[in-house]
C-alpha cells in the first residue's frame, strides 16, 4: 500500500522483532508497535494494535516463530480473539512447519508472502465486477491494514482506481475502522465519502450505491459469512434494494469444520468501546464485534482462485 | 417526565421567555437555555438546543408568540429545519390564532398542552401493543425531550414500565440522540442497553428484539414515514426478521399535502456532525439527517386517536 507516496506494509519482521503499524493510533498518528515475544504479539492482537482477519494470522505466525515452546505459544495466541478463522489457520500452519523441522522465521515469511499474493489475486479477480464510474459501499476496513498489503475488499477497489470509481465508507461503529479505510483511500488518491452507518440504507434507496464489497472473518461450509458487526444489516439492505453484495476473502477464511453461521462464535467486546466517545455513561451497553450474514444475501465471494457465485436472486 | 425524581418538561414559558432543556448538553449536563425573541427560538431549533418534531413545534409557537411581526416570525422559523412537519403545522396554527385576534401566549400554551395530551393518549393507545417481558428496540429519541412530555415512541414504553420490559437503544449516529433516550429511561427506572446502530440487526436475528417503536418527523398521505436517519434500515431489518415495526406520532405529523415519501425534503446537515468525534479528518463526509421508510415496512402508526394498522405482511 502507499503511505505518503511510498510502498509500505501493515506489519513486517525486522531485527528479530515484529513491527506493526499501530492501528489504534491510525489514522491520527502513524506509529510503529514492536512485539518481541509471543506474549507481546498476543497483546497486539487482543488490543487491536493489529486487526483484520488475514493480518491477525500474519502477526500470529511471527508470534509462533519467536516462541521457544510452540505448543504453549499456540495456546496463548488461540486465546486472543475467537472469531477470525485465519488466526487458527495460521497457528496450525506454523505448528506443522515447526514439527516438520522447518525454519520458523522462513515459514512465517512464506506465509505472509502467500497472503499478500492471495490478496493481489483477489484484487485481480474482483476488479472484473467493478464497472466504470461504480459507486461502491464498503464496511469496516478490509484494506492493506487488515491484510499486510492490498486488502481483501479494498484490493479490487485499488486495482479499479483508474475507472473513475467512488467509495462510500461506513464509519463502522463502535471502533470506527471506516477511518482506516478512508485513510487508505486517501493515500491511494481514490475518491470517497465517509458516512454514519445509519446512512448506508438511505443512499442505497436513493440509487447512489451500485455495489457493496466487504471482507470476512470466517466463512462456514454453507457460505454464511461472519464479518464486522453491521455487515448483516448492509447485506439485507443491499438485497432489498437489488444491489450486488460481494464478500472478498482468501480461502484461509473458509472453515470447513463449520456447517453454518450459527456455529460461529461471536466475540462480545468491552462496553467501553461503545461508550468511550460518550460525554455521559449509560448504565449498560452491549458490544458484539461481529455478525453473521446468511449466504442467501450474498451475490458472490471473491477469492484468490476466482469468484464463487451465490447469486440466488 | 421524571428528572431526578421530579416532574419536568423539556420546555416551558416563564417570565416572558422560553426556557428549554439544552439538548446539546444533555445528558452530560442539565442546563436551561433561555430564548427571549423569535430569533433566539430559531437559533435554538436550528442548532438543536431543542429537537424532535413535536418539541420543535412547541418551541415555535412561543417564538411566534414573542414576535412583533407574525408574518416575519413565521418566515424566520420556517427556515430553520425543513423535514419535521410539526414545525409548519405549529406556525400555521399561530398565524391563524394571531389573525383571529386571540391572545398569542395563551394560544401557544394551549398548543403545548394539546401536544402533551396527545402524547399521553399515544402512550395509552400504544401500551396495548407491548406484551409482558417485551424487548423493544427504539431509534433516536422520541421521548419527553422530543415532545415536551411523555414522548411519542417512549410514551407507550413509559406506560408499560410495570410489565418487566427491556429497551434496546440505538445510539443513533451521528448525533447520538440514543443517549437522550438512555437518560430518560434511567430517570424512569426502565431497564435498557445502548448499542451501536450496527448491532440492531444482530440482536433482531438472534431473536432478542420483540418489537420496534420509533417516532416520526413527517408522514405522507400514503403513510411513508420520514424519521431520523437509520430508521429505514431498522424497518427493513424488522420486516426481514418478522418483527412488528411501529411508528408513534401525533396527527400533526401527517402532511396531507404530500402524496408519498419521495416528496419529503430531507435535511442534509454539516459534515462536522459526523466528523467531530474523529481524531483525524477524512476529506469528505455526507450527513443526511433523515430517511424515509416506505409504508410497506410499517406494522402500524400509533396516534392519539388510535392505531392505524398498515400490516401487510
Amino acid at each position: 500500500m502507499l503511505v505518503n507516496g511510498k510502498e509500505m506494509r501493515s506489519l513486517w519482521f525486522e531485527d528479530g522483532c515484529l513491527k506493526l503499524i499501530d492501528q489504534r493510533k491510525l489514522p491520527a498518528k502513524l506509529e510503529i508497535f514492536e512485539a518481541k515475544s509471543v506474549e507481546e504479539v498476543a497483546y497486539a492482537i487482543k488490543e487491536m494494535v493489529v486487526r483484520g482477519a488475514p493480518a491477525i494470522g500474519c502477526a500470529a505466525v511471527y508470534g509462533m516463530a519467536m516462541a521457544k515452546d510452540a505448543r504453549k505459544a499456540a495456546e496463548i495466541l488461540r486465546n486472543t480473539r475467537p472469531t477470525a478463522h485465519d488466526l487458527f489457520y495460521a497457528i496450525d500452519y506454523m505448528l506443522k512447519k515447526i514439527e516438520e523441522g522447518e525454519d520458523a522465521i522462513k515459514s512465517a515469511d512464506a506465509y505472509v508472502e502467500s497472503i499478500i499474493e492471495k490478496c493481489r489475486k483477489i484484487g485481480e479477480n474482483g476488479k472484473k465486477i467493478i464497472p466504470k464510474n461504480a459507486r461502491i459501499l464498503t464496511h469496516c476496513n478490509a484494506g492493506a491494514l487488515a491484510t499486510v498489503d492490498y486488502g481483501t475488499a479494498l484490493a479490487p477497489i485499488r486495482m479499479a482506481k483508474d475507472r473513475n470509481i467512488f467509495v462510500w465508507v461506513d464509519e463502522t461503529r463502535p471502533r470506527l475502522q471506516g477511518l482506516l479505510t478512508a485513510w487508505e483511500l486517501e493515500q491511494e488518491g481514490i475518491d470517497y465519502a465517509i458516512i454514519a452507518d445509519n446512512a448506508a440504507g438511505y443512499f442505497m434507496k436513493k440509487g447512489e450505491i451500485d455495489l457493496v464489497i466487504v471482507g470476512a472473518d470466517r466463512i462456514a461450509k454453507n457460505y454464511d459469512v461472519a464479518n464486522k458487526i453491521g455487515t448483516y444489516e448492509k447485506a439485507v439492505l443491499a438485497k432489498e434494494n437489488e444491489i450486488p453484495f460481494y464478500v472478498a476473502a482468501p480461502l484461509s477464511t473458509f472453515d470447513e469444520s463449520i456447517e453454518n453461521g450459527d456455529e460461529i462464535e461471536i466475540e462480545e467486546r468491552s462496553e467501553e468501546e461503545v461508550m468511550n466517545i460518550y460525554p455521559w455513561k449509560p448504565k449498560k451497553a452491549r458490544n458484539p464485534a461481529f455478525d453473521v450474514t446468511p449466504a442467501r444475501y450474498i451475490t458472490g465471494i471473491i477469492t484468490e482462485e476466482g469468484i464463487i457465485k451465490l447469486d440466488n436472486k
